[in-house]
């Protein structure tokens, strides 16, 4: 099984995705493609303190550093 | 539905745009293709404490980290 | 219409291009290509204090962020 | 034996994965492509003082700096 | 007539330079190609206080941000 | 000769690789392609005042600036 | 003739390389290719203060901003 087919399990759980910028977003993944863009639904952009309302984002897949589930089980 | 199919439902909607040296823009997007290059109109850059007018706006896709509604439903 | 089509309706007409390295330049737009390559003519790179004259320019499109009119309507 | 072959010996197990940002990550290592996007299984991020645990972590392969075995043998 | 044809324009004519790290060069423009790599002759690297004599110089084309005549008419 | 078949004299040698983020690895280079992707053994990053060992250790090769014998004769 | 032409004039010579992290090398440039790596020959890192020999290295062409002659004519 490749990485990408491991997104697949991820489709409709909360992730957290980490940009290479730092930031950390919460939300449910709803959809993905081969360069890993994404669709978060009631997205959350979280820090130390506080915690930002998005909504649905799209994010572009070369943001990105690393994406799990919001509950490592 | 692929992501790119998720930015339709953003056509002629206010979206917040996050670019990756950190600005904040608001506008009506317009247009966009496939490399996520963007048109606002009545576009803004938004920050803590003021709001710069811009109008009408190409953002070239790869300055771009995440776009979202305005307005989170 | 696709975001590269707008820019035919910048040219000849005086717009602000910002950079990756936040510097703010502005001048008539005569050329562009699909890399989004520039030239401006009558440039000039302008900060808060000053505004240095470059002449006609040829920007790398790939240094571009985002590039709007300098009179927003 | 190419270096992407040497990978394969790296599957099933415990591994640690630096990336640009400077962050490092230890798991399992279950997947990865030809872009060296990776999964590691019962993944933490650790650094000094701390270890965060993530579980299941997919990590964009160009985020990567190096990879290597968590117990140099 | 597209960006790079202006380049043809500027051939054997002195030249800014400025590249991404900031740096600025001057030198006379004796080749340049699609990839905007560049030779500039009798070239110089200079800034505020100095300038520092470099002779004959391969620029190569992503490092650089944009290209001015070095005398705006 | 081109670049690359030099990196065949520099196989089975213990060789210092600095990397784009400043750090330095000191390791017998055992394979290499053409992207600069290496694995060295028996490697160690190495600062002023510390050698960490790692192991073998996959390198992805663009993260690197540059390749060299650890013993210049 | 294209600017990688010029490279055949430097071949032998003894060169200054100037790398996007601001390092300066110096050496006798023995091989090139067309996306600019490099090997040099006698290779020595150089800084204010002090020199580094480095003996044959190879430098990763996208780690590099200008190449010039040491002894500007």
């Amino acid at each position: 099984m490749r990485p990408h087919d491991y997104l697949k399990e991820f489709l409709e759980d909360i992730v957290l995705v980490e940009l290479k910028n730092g930031k950390l977003l919460r939300g449910r993944m709803v959809s993905y493609d081969g360069h890993l863009n994404l669709i978060l639904d009631d997205c959350s952009e979280i820090s130390e303190d506080k915690e930002v309302r998005l909504g649905k984002v799209f994010i572009r897949g070369d943001s990105i550093t690393m994406i799990s589930p919001a509950t490592p089980d």
